[in-house]
């Protein structure tokens, strides 16, 4: 069982069936990793290369667990910015890395569209680990994984996004696989924060957060740029935090149960407080538990390795 | 065979008895990494953290060498002090690592305690590599095994440690340890490097580098840390090394022979001079082939793995 | 079968039979990296360690793969600038490096001979990947493989080497190589970058392109370091790459076919134009992958592996 599909740059493209096939394949590697002795010898003798042009200590570890456990060979390589300057081009740092013969090429870049780029000229496999503000899809995919694995179903669900969804690909990423799962999406932000024309990618958009919640079964929050004050997109995090942080009070609001996700890191008292944050209705671990198991999942489907 | 505890945060908490089997599960790991294959079974499919907020060559790389010489998978995590900064709290890093299912997270942190709160948050295990001037417990370890080894014994020898006792968490470690097995430990510092109080440890002081080292079966000498010199914690290098660096004059007045260790990297011709450290009786380099050995025991006892 | 000697540590020293036969035993490991599993078991149980006092992706994860594509145990140790200036000495870093039992170290270093320093007081085994602007000897071994591969032999060929080659190791290590192959080698350079009495090395020199590469079968192009451009080695980069680097018009008057090597990173527009970089005669993608194969081949003659 594979995909149809030699790279995973972004959910916008995937068919539904293959999220469904990349979601039952992370349930049963999930177990891996629940085990006594956590390896399984699927992708023995696979070489998978972690390209990471911006620091990411959770996603890469994610990646890196992930192919630790099925058995492959991981190399890290991080690049800084300030080595890029002075560098190579993009496409020739990622032609002379694929003649080392790797069979998976997992990338993030600052740049939309870099993964998609790459995955044009490369024979091996690309995986988006974000790129820019357009896509992150296994981020997205882990959080539907959560979902499902919560609830049951997708479908039928109404998820609040909520945060800088302009700058966001975890946002992106979210609109395009929980739409194609059949849940309804809406997404909130201050105006600075919230695109124009984002409605186009069939979600409904409103700057206030209270409507945004009401009768939303799934609530999830994206992280402040703290990085980003500067550039004015918000008067003060105290003022964020205000407007746009989840409280247990506004949770009060939403009238009923509601799960909460964040992508991580979280910004504790500000766009999340502590109380929801580690209440009884956060699957914020949940998620990066799951992260590892849909990684394995997209290595194996991507790789073609045999299950064993 | 197990440590009746879940983590290894310091020596001070460790029993005698705890402390002996932790030294002769050593001894026979040590056997592995001078094997033509230096490589056991025992770990694999484990998953084993370096989660270093202070750089480390030395003692990441041995931790490292550990876990794979023991067929465990390890995963590198360096913290920059920047990235601390804007991030997320120690505990949200840890619950979150803890959350991609590791067996064991090893941990360097510059806050004394850092360690023994993870503990308390985390199921898996947690071995303290350093944390702020609170204790090292693998290196007074490594320390212990190494006298051990040379002398079959340590009880009833006399140690000196000389140099800055009030930052030195190595220091520490090796108060309680040596202690425990039977030895007894004088503390030699200049005035601003020794911490009031320090006899309620166990120990005698004294500014005196002579009266330290007579009789001593055990130099001990700590690595002066250039970095702290704007502190004004000691006139000068030359004046420090002057007083309180071990020459082999200083080292003839001890009246015998006597055994040489230093926790590295060490300032030749600062705390110890080339002669000393290069000498017959300097154990330097023996304390670092033991580490990775100790180590081993380290993960084999809290792991519990199947020994082969 | 393994090598004379228990060190890599330049092509000077090596006898012609030495070079054939890491040859012809890259021959025999490249096709591992062209299986399904590329992993052979051969260096299972020993410790590789990549000791990098200068950043280096490229070679760096050349060398890594080649090691786990064998079974071995990697680790990397970057040492930053910085550490260096408040650390130990470079013997010192080695001899605890060795105390941990690694079975070769792979070295990149500043200064002309540190390999050499280290390779005299350690048992283990040592790499050069580098040193100064001494010696790349897997880069060189790498480039007469490539050759090699294409040519079926390189007794008799006429190799052109343009660029800095007062600073370049690779040149150096190739001149050496090519010529003990019985290649005749000739260099070219502005008279800046052109070191006196370089014919002592029993190449001819020139400043002047086109009769550097009038008949040459192979040419050899280096890389500019655009950091130096401020210590006035070439007047500006425009100029340099009018008089220096290759273009399709200067190929033209080569006069006939003609391969293109690079040891890489290419500054595209520079030393080399993207139309000859990505031209049929460039092999510059094959140095690559043969990087690998010649690093397997010098891990496998140097530790003495079984080969299966």
């Amino acid at each position: 069982m594979k995909l149809k599909r030699k790279d995973l740059l972004g959910i916008e493209e995937l068919e539904k069936e293959e999220i469904e096939l990349i979601l039952s394949s992370a349930a049963s590697f999930k177990e891996v990793s629940e085990r006594e002795i956590k390896k399984v010898p699927t992708l023995r003798g696979k070489t998978i290369m972690n390209l990471f042009y911006e620091p990411s200590t959770r996603t890469r570890t994610s990646f890196e667990i992930a192919a630790k456990r099925m058995s492959a060979d991981a190399v890290n390589i991080s690049v800084s910015a300030s080595s890029v300057k002075k560098g190579e081009t993009l496409k020739d740092t990622a032609m002379n890395l694929e003649a080392m013969r790797p069979d998976c090429i997992v990338i993030r870049h600052s740049s939309s569209g870099a993964p998609r780029m790459l995955a044009r000229y490369l024979k091996s496999s690309v995986v988006n680990a974000g790129d820019g503000s357009h896509e992150h899809p296994s981020q997205a995919l882990l959080d539907m994984f959560t979902i499902k694995e919560k609830l049951g179903e997708i479908s039928g669900l109404k998820l609040a996004i909520i945060g800088d969804i302009a700058h966001s690909r975890v946002a992106r990423s979210n609109i395009f696989g929980f739409k194609k799962m059949g849940a309804s999406v809406t997404v909130c932000a201050p105006p600075t924060m919230m695109p124009r024309g984002i409605e186009t990618l069939g979600c409904s958009a409103t700057y206030d957060m209270e409507e945004a919640i009401k009768d939303a079964d799934v609530i999830m929050m994206l992280r402040v740029q703290m990085e980003r004050q500067n550039e004015a997109l918000f008067p003060s995090v105290r003022e964020y935090s205000w407007l746009y942080g989840l409280t247990p009070e506004k949770l009060a609001k939403a009238g009923k149960e509601v799960i909460i996700l964040h992508p991580g890191p979280v910004n504790r008292g500000v766009e999340i407080s502590p109380e929801v944050a580690d209440g009884p209705w956060s699957l914020i671990l949940n998620q990066v538990t799951n992260g590892v198991a849909v990684r394995m999942a997209i290595f194996y489907l991507l790789l073609g390795g045999v299950k064993e």
